[in-house]
C-alpha cells in the first residue's frame, strides 16, 4: 500500500541520544547543553535541511533548533534543557530546493566563460537566466510562506532575480543571495518534510544526580562517648567537620525500629546477646517500620534538626530504603498477603538454599495485592519526601520486580523530579543497567573488584561511552558496610595507607558520584571478619557496624582526612571532574601507571591523572598522551599544575616521564592554558 | 499509572536479528537457521524460561523453540525458514517456579546431614517435607493447564511428592524429577508472562540472492561477425560457454529503443556520428521505452528464446532497469508532469552544473502525479516479470526516492517474492545501506576501491558483521562498464594478468555473490578512455562499449577465463564460500598479503585463503591463524589442499609459512578433516 504522501524524500536514522529505541529516556542534568545527532539523508544530490524540535513534556508547544552537517550524512544541533523532569525531542528534515538552487546557481556561474579568455566557449546563455526565474519562483513561493517585513523582502528579491533574467546580461561573479537566504530559510517549504517517528524522551535531574561526594555514616556510633548509643542529634553535631571535608550528601543506614526475632549478634552471629543491637536492615518492630524511627537515634523533632543541619552546612541527608522486614514488621500482620505463606501457613523468610536469613521476610511482587503493596512501598518514599528527604539510597532493589521501580520512580518523579535514587544492586550487569533504565538515577558499580590497569580501563571505557553513559550513572565506592576488599585488608600501615589513598584517588576522580563509608575508610580500616572454616577471604568487616555500635576515633595518626579533603576541594574547583562522558584513556607502558584525563567541553578546564596502582613500590614509564583529547596540539611545550603538591611541570609534545612513589601515590595535573 | 498486570517481572532486550528496531526486516534465505539471541532477567535470583515464537506471515498461529541459557543473561534459540517471503518472531518469557523449586531442592538435599558423618548438623528437618509440599503444589498446578496422560502424571508426581512429605523420612540423595520437569515444562504458567513488544520481521528470500555469479555482457557485442549489430540469439548461442564458466546470471544492459536527440557518440563525445548507436542507458524512443525492444536486438520471442537458453544452461537472465528518460521517450509527451518543467515550458535535463547530460531526462519524485509515476515504474518490473524475468539489477537506485523503492520491491515481492534486485548504488554509506534496508536484495559496493590490505579487511570486517550483515548482501564486482580501475590500468601483460587474477580471486572468495563486467574482464582489458585535459586519470574504458559495438576475441591468449571457471568451480564445490556472515581475517605481519577464511557453520567445510595483494613481486610471511574460527585446537598438525593447484601441505599450529608469487597469487586451502 503506497504510503499517504510518497512525496517525502528524507530518511531520519541513528538519532541520538536515545535508549532502547526510545523505550526509556537519556538522562541529562539541568543546564546541559543535549548534542543531538542523526542521519538525515536523502535520494539524488539536492540538499537536505533539518530542524530538532524540543520541549519540556510541560509544554506543549515545540522549540527549534536548525541542525548543521558533519561529515558523511550526520547532522548535529544542540539545545539547553533548563528545567527538571521528562523532555522530549525529535528532527524533522525537507529538501531545500532554494538551497539546492542556489548551491547550483553558484557552480553556474563559476562555469561562465572568463570575459579575460575569449577563447573559453561553454554554451550556457540561455542556462543563467532560466536558473535565475527558478530562483525567483521559489522566493515567491517563501514569500508567500512569509509574514511582514519577510515577505516584501522575499517578493522584492524574486523581482530583482527576474529583471536580471529580463536584462539578459553576462553574470561572471557570484551573486551575493546571503542575506535573502537566511530570510527564506525562516519560511522552509515542509509540504514534503520528513519527521522521525519517534517522541524521544529526556529526562533532567538535578546537578547532584550528576556530581555528589557521599559520605555513609551509622548514626548510632556517633556518640562521643564509646559503647553509648548515638543519636540524630550526635550525628548532627558532626554534620560541620563531614561537610568541611568537602562531602555533600550525608547517607544513614536504616533508621527504623529493629526486629528482636532472629536478631542477629555481633559479627553476624546467629544468636543476639542481651544489649546486642541488631542490624539496622532487619527493619520493623513492635514501634513500627518503614515509617517510624527507631527511639534510641531520637524523635521526629531530632530528624527534622539533622535535615536542617545537613543544609544549613551544604549538604543533604540520603536515606536508606530496604523494602524488607523483619518478623515483627507491622506489616507482617496487617498485610501478610503481601508475604509469601508456606504450605503450614508459616511465612518465607530469605533463603539461598542451604543460607537462611530468618530476621528477614522477602516481600512478594507476585502478591495478590500487588497494587496495595505498590501503594505501601510509594507510600514510603512519599513520607520521608514529606519530611525533608530528597536523596535515597535503595537497598537491593534487584530483589524487587523492575516494573514496580520504574511505576514508583516515575510517579515520585512526577511531582518531586528533584529526587534522586541510588540503586544499591550488585548483580548481574543487564540487572544493574535495567534499574537505571527504569529509573535510578545512580547506581553502584563494580569498581570496589576493578582493580588492575586493564580492568579498570575497560570497565571505566564502557560506563563513560554510549549507551551506558545516556542512563547508567555510577556512584563508586571504595568501600561500603559489606564491602572491604581484599586490597585493603593490608596489615602493614605504610603500604595500607597508600593503597586507601589510590582507591579514593581513583574513585574521586575516575566518577563524577562517589562516596566513601565514612569512618572505616578515613581511618583506613582493614581487618576483615574471620571466614567460615574451609572458605575463601572474607569481605566483611570484623565487628561490623552492621551488628554493634563501633567508636571511631577521627584523629589517629593514620586518617587520611586531609588527603580527602583535598580531594574533594580539588572536585569542586575543577568542573572537568563533575562529569564522566568526557574520560578519556592515555596509553602508558608500565601495568602499573593508569592515565587519563577528563575535560570540560570547552576544554577550559582539563584534569590529566596518573595513578600508581602498586601500593608498595615506586613505578615510573612514559605516558604516551592523546594531545587531541586534552585539546593540545601534537606538538609542543605546556605547563600542568600538580593540584595535590602544588608543583608545577614543563610537559613537552606527547611523551612525558611520570614517577610515583606510593605516599604519594598519583598526579592529579591541571593543564595551564 | 499502573501498568495492567504489575506482576510481569521478566525483561526482554537486545533482541537479534533486527534492523533498526524492527523498523526493516533481517535479510535470511531459504533453508536458513535463524538464530535469535536476546537479553532475559527478572529480578531477584528465580530461575527464568523463554521461548520464541515464530511464524511465516502468512500463517495465523505461531510456532515455538524454547531458548536455551547463555553466558550473562542472554539466551538463544534457533529456527528455520522454510518458506519464502515475510516471517516475524516475537519472544516471550517468565518466571518458572517449578524450575527455582526444583533447583533450590536439589541444594537444600545436598545440604542434608551426611547420616555417615553424625556429628554434621543441621536443622533442616521440616524443610524438606516443606519444601516437598511446595513442590506438589506446582504439580498440581502444571496439572490443572495439562491435558490427558500429562496431566494424570502431573498430578501422580504431587501425590508421591506428598506423601513423602508425611513420612518424613530423612533424605539423603537427589530426587530424580528429570522427567516430571520436562512434562510441567510443556505447561508453563504464563499469567505473568512478558512478550517482547515488538513482532520482529524477517524476509525470506532464494539461495541465489545469497549466493550468485554474475556475467554482464552487451548482446549488441555478440555478433559472431565483427561490426555487426548482435541480437539475442546471438547472445543465446554463446549462453552454453559463459554457464559452462560457472556463472549463473547473466545481465544485460538497457535492451530498450535509444533515443536519438542527443545521442552520445563513440567514447561519450557529445555528437554521434551517423551509424553511432549510443548509449543503451539513454532509454526510449518513438518505438517505445522500458517495455519496448531495440528492434536491433529482436523481437520478443528472440527474447524469450533467450529466456529459455539461460534456464536450460543453469542460468537466469538480469535485466538493467534504468529509471530515465531520453528526450525521445513516449512518456515525455504522455506524461510532462513526470519530468520537471523550467520556466520556458522546456523538460529539466540531467545536470550535475556544469556538467549537462542533455539526453537523459531525469523523472520527478515530486510530481503532482506521483502515485500515477509510481504505478507506472511498478508496471514496468510487472511487464518484464511477466516475460520471465527475475532478477533487475537497477541502475542508480539512489537518484529516485527511498520510499518509492519500499513500496515498489514490497509489492512485487507480494507476489513474487523469488524477484531479485541489485541495487547499482556507488554512492554513500548511509544511502546505500537504505537502499537495502528498503527491499533490495543486493547492493554493489565499494570493492573495487578498496586495493590495500587494511581496506579491503575494515569494508570486509563491517559488511560481513551486525548490522550491516543483517539487511545488506554486496554483490562485488571488480570491473564494470563504467569503472576501470586504475589497478588494472596495466600495460605490461605479465603483471596484468596478475592483477585481474588477484581481483577476480578477491571478488568471488570475500564475497559469495560476485560479478564481472565479462568479455572485458576475461582478456583483461586495460587501456581508459583519454582523461580530460588537466583532470586526474579517468576510470571510463577505452572505445567504451557504452557507446559503441565491441567484438571480443575469447581465444586470445591473455584470457583468464580458465582461472574464473576454476574459481566459479570452487565456489560451487565449497558451501563455506556461499555465504558471508562467516567470514575471519586472520593475522599476517607481511601487508602484502591477505589471509581470511570461511566455514559452514557445522565446520563441515572450511575455506582458508591468502591473497598476494603485489602483482609484481613474490610475497612471503607467516600467517598467524586464528584456530578458534577454523574450528582446530590451537596446536597440532591439520593437512590442507590448494584447491588451485591441487597440491597438499601439512601445517602446524598456528603459525604456518606462506609465499605467492604474482602468476598464482594465492592460496585456496581447504581444510582437510
Amino acid at each position: 500500500m503506497k504510503p499517504t504522501e510518497g512525496r517525502r524524500r528524507i530518511v531520519i536514522e541513528e538519532v541520538q541520544p536515545q535508549v532502547d529505541a526510545a523505550r526509556y529516556p537519556a538522562k541529562r542534568t539541568l543546564g546541559d547543553l543535549v548534542t543531538v545527532t542523526a542521519a538525515i539523508f536523502g535520494d539524488g544530490h539536492d540538499r537536505v535541511a533539518a530542524r530538532v524540535l524540543y520541549r519540556h513534556a510541560s509544554q506543549s508547544t515545540w522549540k527549534q533548533a536548525r541542525l548543521t552537517a558533519l561529515p558523511n550524512d550526520f547532522w548535529t544541533a544542540n539545545f539547553v534543557v533548563d528545567k527538571l523532569g521528562p523532555w522530549r525531542f525529535t528532527i524533522e528534515a525537507w529538501i531545500d530546493h532554494f538551497d539546492t538552487w542556489m548551491h547550483d546557481l553558484e557552480k553556474r556561474l563559476k562555469a561562465q566563460p572568463d570575459p579575460k579568455e575569449p577563447t573559453q566557449q561553454i554554451s550556457t546563455a540561455q542556462d543563467i537566466p532560466l536558473a535565475l526565474r527558478i530562483g525567483a519562483g521559489h522566493l515567491d513561493a517563501a514569500a508567500a510562506r512569509a509574514i511582514g517585513d519577510d515577505a516584501r523582502e522575499l517578493k522584492a528579491a524574486a523581482i530583482d532575480l527576474r529583471s536580471m533574467a529580463d536584462a539578459n546580461e553576462p553574470l561572471y561573479g557570484p551573486i551575493d543571495l546571503d542575506d535573502i537566504a537566511l530570510v527564506a530559510a525562516k519560511y522552509p517549504d515542509l509540504s514534503f518534510a520528513t519527521k522521525y517517528a519517534t517522541e524521544i524522551p529526556i529526562w533532567v535531574d538535578r546537578e547532584r544526580a550528576r556530581f555528589s561526594s557521599w559520605y555513609e555514616i551509622f548514626p548510632r556510633s556517633c556518640s562521643p562517648a564509646p559503647d553509648k548509643h548515638g543519636t540524630f542529634r550526635d550525628l548532627a553535631a558532626r554534620v560541620p567537620e563531614i561537610s568541611a571535608m568537602g562531602f555533600d550528601v550525608l547517607y544513614m543506614p536504616p533508621i527504623h525500629p529493629i526486629g528482636v526475632a532472629f536478631r542477629k549478634g555481633k559479627n553476624n552471629s546467629v544468636t543476639a546477646a542481651p544489649g546486642d543491637v541488631g542490624s539496622p536492615w532487619a527493619i520493623g518492630a513492635k514501634e513500627g517500620g518503614h515509617t517510624a524511627l527507631l527511639a534510641d537515634l531520637g524523635t521526629f523533632d531530632d530528624f527534622a534538626a539533622l535535615v536542617k543541619a545537613t543544609k544549613a552546612n551544604g549538604m543533604e541527608l540520603a536515606l536508606d530504603i530496604a523494602f524488607q522486614c523483619s518478623p515483627d514488621h507491622p506489616w507482617v500482620t496487617e498485610h501478610p498477603e503481601w508475604f509469601i505463606q508456606r504450605p503450614d501457613g508459616t511465612i518465607q523468610y530469605a533463603e539461598n538454599p542451604p543460607k537462611k536469613y530468618q530476621d528477614i521476610y522477602p516481600l512478594n511482587f507476585e502478591s495478590k495485592n500487588w497494587t496495595g503493596l505498590w501503594d505501601a512501598l510509594f507510600g514510603v518514599f512519599e513520607f520521608w519526601i514529606e519530611r525533608g528527604v530528597r536523596i535515597f539510597r535503595v537497598d537491593n532493589p534487584h530483589t524487587k520486580a523492575l516494573p514496580f521501580w520504574e511505576w514508583c520512580i516515575a510517579e515520585i518523579q512526577r511531582t518531586t523530579p528533584e529526587t534522586i535514587f541510588l540503586a544499591e544492586a550488585f548483580t548481574r550487569p543487564h540487572v544493574m543497567y535495567s534499574l537505571a533504565k527504569g529509573g535510578f538515577t545512580q547506581g553502584y558499580t563494580y569498581f570496589t573488584w576493578r582493580n588492575t590497569k586493564a580492568d579498570l580501563q575497560s570497565y571505566f571505557e564502557e560506563l563513560t561511552a554510549p549507551p551506558v553513559v545516556e542512563f547508567f550513572r555510577p556512584n563508586v565506592w571504595p568501600n561500603t558496610p559489606d564491602i572491604l576488599h581484599e586490597q585493603l585488608q593490608e596489615p602493614d600501615p605504610i603500604s595500607r595507607r597508600a593503597m586507601f589513598l589510590q582507591r579514593v584517588i581513583l574513585a574521586a576522580t575516575l566518577s563524577s558520584n562517589y562516596g566513601i563509608y565514612g569512618p572505616a575508610y578515613e581511618l583506613c580500616e582493614w581487618r576483615p571478619a574471620k571466614p567460615a572454616p574451609g572458605k575463601p577471604g572474607s569481605e566483611e568487616y570484623l565487628d561490623s557496624e552492621k551488628y554493634q555500635l563501633r567508636h571511631w576515633d577521627r584523629r589517629a595518626p593514620i586518617s587520611i582526612a586531609p588527603e580527602i579533603t583535598q580531594l574533594n576541594r580539588i572536585r569542586h574547583e575543577n568542573p572537568a571532574l563533575q562529569r564522566n562522558e568526557n574520560l578519556s584513556f592515555h596509553a602508558c607502558a608500565n601495568p602499573n601507571l593508569l592515565c587519563y584525563s577528563k575535560s570540560t567541553p570547552d576544554l577550559a578546564n582539563t584534569i590529566l591523572i596518573v595513578v600508581n596502582l602498586d601500593n608498595r613500590n615506586e613505578q615510573a614509564g612514559t605516558v604516551d598522551l592523546n594531545m587531541a583529547a586534552l585539546g593540545l596540539p601534537w606538538q609542543g611545550d605546556f605547563e600542568v599544575e600538580d593540584l595535590l603538591t602544588g608543583a608545577r611541570f614543563l610537559w613537552r609534545d606527547q611523551r612525558n616521564y611520570v614517577a610515583l612513589r606510593p605516599e604519594v601515590p598519583a598526579h592529579i595535573l591541571r593543564i595551564v592554558r
